[in-house]
């Protein structure tokens, strides 16, 4: 006998694709199922991670420089994992995050001032490289998430500059490791994501090896 | 022309070694010669690193794990060349720093739980790899250093096997890479270190390229 090891799934995604209802109604599909299921999310799900929150998005020791910024990322996934995702995989949960390392290259890589492969870099090394066995990503095309701007101004229009370059990010890693990845269409009716989502979690659920034909 | 560049100075080696003493003296020793010299250290000179201390000392987010420290450290390095190292050195100064990349390997690395090439490259890349121009290393015996302990219990042998370790990374970085350090015993007189820090220092301002036969 092997000790009992849980599944990592993760949601990826740009904002406002629906990530969150997601998460919940996998947990909901998997507990109803009589699996342990953890529910999480990047960033600033510890104790430190909260602390960092408030120098990452309030600006607690002024404005940090990029390399800062991505480290401090890397502080609160390395934490994350140490804490929470390690013990809960140990004990053969089901653990089902809203974003992880994609998130963190996608926005980190994307706003050209530094070097994505780098940041996966620092991102894998502080979360000791553990890979989600399946990761969800959520496509939508940016003119669509910001469909409720009706006059987009300069900034605006920047921001769809940036989406579109992490929407670019999180194909790519996509389509690297295909099978460790499940591209949905957000437009789609949430009930059809998630059934969709629940029948390829479930699968991996049967047969973790992934010996099964697709 | 070229922009001017100052010349970057660090200071390390063990506790109670007398950095900060070295690091005065030859500020004022520059001071006098008419040079712009800004002191520093690390880790903590930021308002980033000063909250970070908190976490890292005082366990204000509780104990975190061995990579999450070290990405923090990471980050309180990144930030202080943001905000202070590179635009000091960008106009000119002499910056003379106490503790920099070698003792966050030394220290970060000598604990047996991360891999000293892995916190170095971590290391690195927050410092976008700036190199000193010199560092001086202040090399104690570890005995020597805890020579007022005089009944050694478990933990201060604990502690004397970890000073071991670091002062042996130290020696193997200043080893690999003899041009840029100056190893001196930290057992002679502060006089005696200060005079042959300062000719050596004197000698790098004179000649910043290294051309002159050592």
């Amino acid at each position: 006998m092997t000790a009992p090891t849980g599944i990592f799934v993760v949601f990826e995604g740009g904002d406002g694709v629906g990530k969150s209802t997601q998460v919940r109604l996998l947990a909901e599909h998997l507990a109803a199922g009589g699996h342990e299921v953890v529910t999480t999310f990047e960033p600033g799900a510890t104790a430190l991670g909260a602390l960092l929150r408030g120098v990452l998005l309030h600006g607690d020791a002024g404005d940090v420089g990029a390399r800062t910024e991505a480290l401090l990322y890397a502080a609160d996934k390395a934490e994350h994992l140490h804490e929470l995702v390690r013990p809960a995989l140990a004990r053969g949960a089901v653990v089902v995050c809203d974003r992880y390392v994609d998130s963190m290259v996608a926005y980190q890589g994307a706003g050209r001032v530094l070097n994505p492969d780098e940041v996966e870099g620092v991102a894998r090394w502080a979360t000791e490289d553990l890979r989600p066995d399946l990761t969800v990503l959520l496509d939508l095309e940016a003119a669509e998430g910001l469909g409720t701007l009706t006059e987009p101004d300069r900034l605006e229009s920047a921001g769809l500059d940036l989406h579109d370059r992490a929407r670019a990010f999180f194909l790519d890693l996509a389509a690297r490791d295909p099978d460790r990845y499940l591209v949905l269409p957000a437009r789609r009716s949430r009930e059809e994501l998630a059934a969709t989502i629940a029948t390829r979690v479930d699968r991996l659920l049967s047969d973790p090896a992934g010996t099964l034909p697709g």
